[in-house]
């Protein structure tokens, strides 16, 4: 093999998988967005054989020989081929060590744990999914020893999501947050407290939807890459490259907020994977690199612009054009106040943002436990609405509103929760460093997201995954990560929206 | 190898190939329902690749090995894996003969017609789809001439679609068909004409779907399998086996009875490939044999059952239900006639029952003539537009309402046409058959589909591709087909509704 048909091999072979990726993703997606409810079995079938075929693919001799000769002369590669082989041989590697029979198998039981927690959540109901998450929580702590058998199994999948983080990472990260979200907390129970009656009421589907793609076009998507779809529980997908990205979200006629934010939020994410540089198309480098950065892009556009004194004013118009009658009586200040008010709750994808990461905690305390064992699945119920009521204040009246709420752990997501608290304090930061150079109120008064988009797109999004996490951050930031900035900017708004003197 | 290997390995190569039709069947469908309007390159580079190793899976020595092998121990095989080992080096033998490079480029050819047929469609404008079309026919003819150079091109390709047919049967079944339906049309001309003022008017597109939903589970479909999605036109299709099924219908607010028609006749091709015995899932058996037996199935619900008496009189209450401001005024012989008017007219998917094959048949002469080079496709929209009026007496208003109203072309169904009118004329031989042991009138009065759905799945669906059309047509009729059948029961309809005495 020459070193110049070794590199045009590396293209192929990544253009190959991202077609795999293209299938797979689709039907995955399909599953949570169009599929009749009862082809679940059909979908795992495909799945099964389908990841079967990427099994080999990936670690059969051919590629494994490329991989290795191309990481033999890594000298001789640009450092984009270099990230390349690396990524891939990464990938690869921990595909080797798991025997396939049980790969595949895995690939199949994820589409049946996504349509069975799919359920047990519609219908309240933990013991239909106990056991299937009994067997992921498995699946996680086995898939970790084959791959990193020196390693935590916890401290595995952490780096999964977000490379550079464990357990000693998030402990210390959380705590510092709790040492000053808690007293925050705190301080504005004791205030006079603000209405969020403006957007309770009765807001119809196709209103809600109106106003999402609205929304969608404000923030700067393109829309002929960028579709949207309804689901049980939101998520953005790519199909194979940045060229295109679906967000989904759900709709609740009695809250206008929660479908609104969500947009938003999926709408951060799609906007980061379709901002990959363009030749970067067909290959591992394609999207976002960690579910950390990730997060701080879904969690910036959410929260920080999105819920921004100056993005309510320039939004209030239009949710006043679309419901008249619902917002007759209110203000863009009142509408600005209800979606920044801070109240314990159940539902972490509607808390506010200063409540946001208690409820993040109490996850991570909870998959800490059930991966070292300390923990069994059948009593999670109890323990979640325990730390629900510990942390929060709240009392879980049933698991749709506990342990069901989200979809992560139906699909083997373990480990990704933390990535929401540690993006959300990586955006505060990038909004320091952006406001240095771009005037982001300004912007959002005229519902201008051109200068933001600009300055993610030259420190982040263009990127794709070339860069790490921490290179990606040391080189927007040109300081270390610091978490204060983050805690800086909960107490400066949630003070000045409370009243609340130091 | 073994036969019993051989056996074993005649499985699994048909479920991975059932894997890459999941995959590349909801790529395809993906695009025509939810994909972003721009993503048609992205899904076209998938489709490019995904058919690259189909055709090497398919082609490569492996598995032509198998399949030889298989054929010279033919004797020793059950009739179902003779099929199998048949159907499948039908199609392999068929792929080996295109150039490998050009399979490929076809399949990304297709996905990028049809987005131009789309945009081209909505815009009337024939030219921008002109050079894809006459692309597509160049295709047609050259696959055509690869497969089997001894034959006709044309006659391939309608054998293709419906096995034993070519153009000198095509021609005598319209002859047959049209020296009766012309002065059908004309009785019906000279007679007072029927309204169908009672399904057009105004009706919300969300009151439709419940009617669309009402429909598909009344007609016997299994809700759990069979999905609706909206289409530009539209279509059924099988993601790689019975057990996912996914139909699509087009709403349009002023005509009530479009959209409902579509989903039945849709919803026909359904039951015929949801109604697949159990164990053929996952082999090329599954599902339906040929596009004249699907299209019996569709035009024998949409029609038949779905424009009879018997059954408008048990829908017009629902009807009444759905929009009681519409149907006011109208009983249900009103909607019986509205339904059954007979009135040359533009659009072959609303056409009634009687004008329809003249539909088919203008779409047959002109693929005759594009398929042997007697006319350019430059020139094809005027031709259409003659034909309609020497057809059908109308004036086609722009190509939106003309040449571009199909989809089938634009995705390479050169040949299918001729199948919708064959497939007619067996349904009502069918109906014929079935009378003799089931009182269809008695149940579509109590819209009860079931001894319907349970002769035609006895006689039909069960068999997926296991028999030939022929086979079918005789174990199920006991008499040669004969287009007689239909010919009677149209007339018989009509002068009944349009009082034509003999």
């Amino acid at each position: 093999m020459t070193l110049e048909t070794a590199r045009k091999e590396l293209i192929t072979l990544q253009e190959k998988l991202s077609a795999y990726d293209h299938a797979m993703g689709l039907i995955s997606y399909d599953g949570e967005t169009t599929a009749p409810k009862g082809t679940a079995p059909n979908r795992a079938h495909a799945m099964g054989i389908l990841s079967e075929i990427l099994y080999q693919l990936s670690t059969g001799k051919e590629t494994v020989d490329l991989l290795e000769f191309l990481d033999a002369h890594r000298e001789e590669l640009t450092p984009r081929e270099q990230r390349m082989v690396y990524l891939l041989l990464k990938d690869i590697r921990f595909m080797q060590k798991i025997p396939q029979e049980e790969y595949v198998e895995y690939e199949k039981f994820v589409v049946e744990s996504q349509d069975v927690w799919y359920n047990a959540k519609n219908s309240s109901d933990f013991s239909s999914f106990e056991p299937y998450l009994t067997k992921m929580f498995d699946y996680a702590v086995r898939f970790a020893r084959y791959a990193a058998p020196e390693k935590d199994p916890y401290d595995f999948w952490l780096n999964e999501y977000e490379p550079g983080l464990n357990k000693a990472v998030c402990d210390q990260f959380f705590d510092t947050l709790r040492q000053r979200l808690v007293p925050l907390i705190h301080a504005v129970s004791g205030q006079p407290q603000v209405s969020d009656a403006c957007i309770k009421g009765d807001f119809p589907e196709d209103k809600q939807e109106k106003l999402a793609l609205w929304l969608m076009e404000t923030m700067g998507l393109d829309m002929q890459k960028v579709g949207l779809s309804t689901t049980e529980h939101p998520f953005t997908t790519s199909l194979g490259s940045h060229l295109d990205e679906r967000i989904t979200t759900h709709y609740y006629r009695e809250d206008v907020s929660y479908s609104m934010f969500s947009v938003i939020h999926e709408g951060g994410h799609a906007l980061y994977d379709t901002g990959s540089d363009e030749d970067l198309a067909y290959t591992v480098l394609d999207g976002g690199v960690s579910m950390g950065i990730h997060e701080s892009q879904s969690r910036f556009y959410e929260n920080i612009l999105g819920r921004s004194e100056a993005f309510a004013k320039f939004v209030f118009p239009k949710m006043a054009e679309l419901f008249p009658e619902q917002m007759k009586d209110y203000t863009w200040k009142d509408f600005y106040l209800a979606v920044n008010k801070v109240q314990p709750s159940l539902i972490r994808t509607e808390a506010d943002e200063v409540t946001y990461c208690l409820h993040v905690m109490i996850r991570y305390e909870l998959e800490k436990k059930l991966m070292a064992g300390e923990l069994k699945v059948r009593d999670l119920p109890g323990e979640w609405n325990r730390l629900y009521k510990e942390y929060l204040g709240v009392d879980v009246p049933d698991d749709k509103h506990g342990v069901l709420q989200d979809s992560h752990w139906s699909f083997g997501a373990i480990g990704y929760f933390p990535s929401y608290a540690l993006g959300s304090a990586y955006g505060a930061q990038f909004l320091a460093k952006m406001k240095e150079t771009v005037d982001v109120d300004a912007a959002l008064a005229k519902g201008d997201f051109s200068p933001m988009n600009a300055w993610n797109k030259e420190h982040i999004w263009r990127f794709g995954s070339l860069l790490t996490p921490k290179e990606i951050l040391d080189s927007a930031l040109g300081v270390p990560f610091d978490p204060a900035y983050y805690l800086n900017y909960l107490e400066e708004k949630c003070k000045a929206i409370y009243h609340i003197n130091n």
